[in-house]
């Protein structure tokens, strides 16, 4: 794994030590590229809140590497087993409340909780439950990158050469691992010499696509145009818009998707304009438990990322009001379709997504 | 009119001696209150493409004086009535090529152009002729000012207190004269006691409404909360908006209107959300040359705008294309009604706006 070339890994690694996780620093892209090397839970917390860590399937690596790393160094301290599963549950809870609204970020804590429960269970020593969760982090990167290939894979039946595809926020190998979600037909795609003209909504208030997507799409020679998110709505009535693919953060039952704020307006706009509006994720991103949208937490961040922009300068009257949800729920009705690793689902998503995540081959899911 | 209240009278003054234009610097609010006296032909183009004034009105209100300001320095100089018109004819032409959209520009600098033919075609002396254009300036400012008195009345026939407002970009006093378009409803039953919840679209990527409506809302008193362009579809998915009042650089003749890029979307929005949708602006603003929206020209901006945002700092990567058009057309079957100083028209728009034109009374113009 720690030979893993970086471009298939994505922004996240475990270092050679395993006593550390190692990121690229998204929050100072595309000006700085900067790796830190996080050591406490404080600081893994931090990652995640500050998004120097950020994409829901990265945020789902990172914390499976966190637990891992906060396992491997009390393992070494002490070889008291319950004391290690303890801290473990509790690591995983104080990692979770780091961002309410990405699932994979529970969904992995919850796995790791799982495989140290199952090991200490088994009767394993506090080193060995600290190696299995390794071998388990290290399981969910490689699966995320055989799941981000399924889904390039996919998606990539959708759009054809010489497609205009407009996206919104960041879903490409920063975000997650090789190729990335929304990013990933157009990258596979480009390897394959396909061509096609990317618009990248700058995704305010913190400008992943401007400073993100560009710079992943730019990197591997893709035609891509930044637009203010105002601007989709032109873009599309000009013509230039075959395809819109979004990334998710979760996924409801009947297929209400929720992802960076801003989502939603799009798939208005291109239920308005009559064009396709996609969104990729891995399975690990759809909730059964949550029946609609409505059942989805959204998170309020600070008021300071509008005021002050990127680079905390103000740009609106002291003390005025605003409001900062960080994601939004996209109706199902406004979804063409869902892409996991399993295939391709359509409406109606109360019957496909459950295939999808049974992962089923049959029925309504193309493959 | 030197007397006015500033208060009344918006953004733009012609200075106590009439030879200079003075005007609050819109590009520098709300971190710096900074007034300018403009004397050259140079610095009035500069001043309007570099939007230290702007909003249609108001630049139409600013052409007026310029070219008052410009003829009288060169009356005093010469006496040469033929020169003067000439002047004139080219200080106009050179005005009008610094933002092609906006209307207002145009209809004020050919009014003006037509007021000193008609003096020279009459015999009037160069400084005769010079004192009619004075005259016919602060003639078209006082209009404005009875004009956005007369829209705010009308407008807010369409709203109650209570209600939530969602407003794109700014329209208003700062853009026109007193009250303005958009705002003016708001800001007019606010001094009578109404309550609205305003939700200020922030603009990008001059930031128009979170450095200038909020600004005004906010010295108004009036509950303002701003938000990025992207969140507009969430604020009306949580039912928090009632109407959308917006302003206007151009309308054609079928009602599809030119204005703040972005302004298209809010109406699809709208359209989607069930919330209806007003464009408020003055007669001027109506264009019947223009039988649709592809008549209208679209001014592309700088790609700076965009990748380094209002502090001039990257936050894209360098060279990355990008896509800045300060306009959009949005499209008559998704405006609810256009409000000028005459009443309010309904669709179909071809006959109502024609009627708003002609100053009529009757017909489908709700008084």
């Amino acid at each position: 794994m720690n030979q893993m070339r970086r471009t298939e890994a994505g922004s996240v690694q475990l270092s050679e030590t395993g006593r550390s996780v190692r990121i690229l620093d998204q929050s100072r892209l595309p000006s700085e590229t900067v790796y830190l090397e996080l050591e406490t839970r404080e600081a893994m917390y931090d990652a995640i809140f500050g998004l120097q860590v950020r994409g829901a399937p990265a945020i789902g690596i990172f914390a499976a590497y966190a637990l891992a790393v906060l396992a491997a160094q009390q393992a070494e301290q002490s070889d008291d087993r319950a004391a290690l599963l303890e801290d473990v549950c509790a690591n995983a809870a104080y990692l979770k409340s780091s961002r309410p609204t990405a699932v994979n970020l529970e969904w992995a804590a919850q796995r790791m909780v799982r495989t140290a429960k199952a090991a200490a269970a088994a009767g394993d020593t506090a080193d060995v439950i600290a190696q299995r969760l390794r071998s388990e982090a290290l399981a969910i990167h490689q699966e995320d990158i055989a799941m981000c290939t399924a889904i390039s894979e996919y998606g990539l039946q959708l759009i054809k050469s010489g497609d205009g595809i407009l996206t919104h926020c960041n879903a490409g190998p920063l975000a997650t691992s090789r190729y990335g979600t929304a990013l990933g037909p157009i990258l596979l795609g480009a390897e394959r010499g396909m061509n096609f003209r990317v618009y990248a909504d700058e995704t305010r208030p913190l400008l992943q696509g401007a400073r993100l997507t560009t710079y992943e799409l730019q990197n591997a020679g893709v035609d891509v145009t930044l637009i203010c998110d105002n601007m989709a709505s032109m873009v599309m009535k000009n013509g230039w818009v075959q395809a819109c693919f979004v990334g998710c953060d979760r996924v409801a039952a009947n297929g209400d998707t929720a992802n960076k704020i801003g989502t939603s307006g799009v798939a208005v706009l291109a239920k308005h304009y009559g064009i396709p509006f996609y969104v990729l994720g891995p399975t690990s991103t759809i909730d059964l438990s949550c029946k609609t949208g409505a059942d989805i937490p959204i998170e309020l961040r600070r008021e300071t990322e509008i005021r002050e922009l990127h680079y905390q300068k103000p740009m609106a009257p002291e003390g005025v009001k605003c409001y900062n949800p960080a994601f939004d729920v996209t109706e199902h009705a406004l979804i063409t379709a869902i892409v996991t690793e399993h295939g391709i689902c359509r409406p109606p998503f109360t019957e496909s997504l459950k295939r999808s995540v049974l992962n089923s081959s049959g029925g309504q899911i193309e493959k």
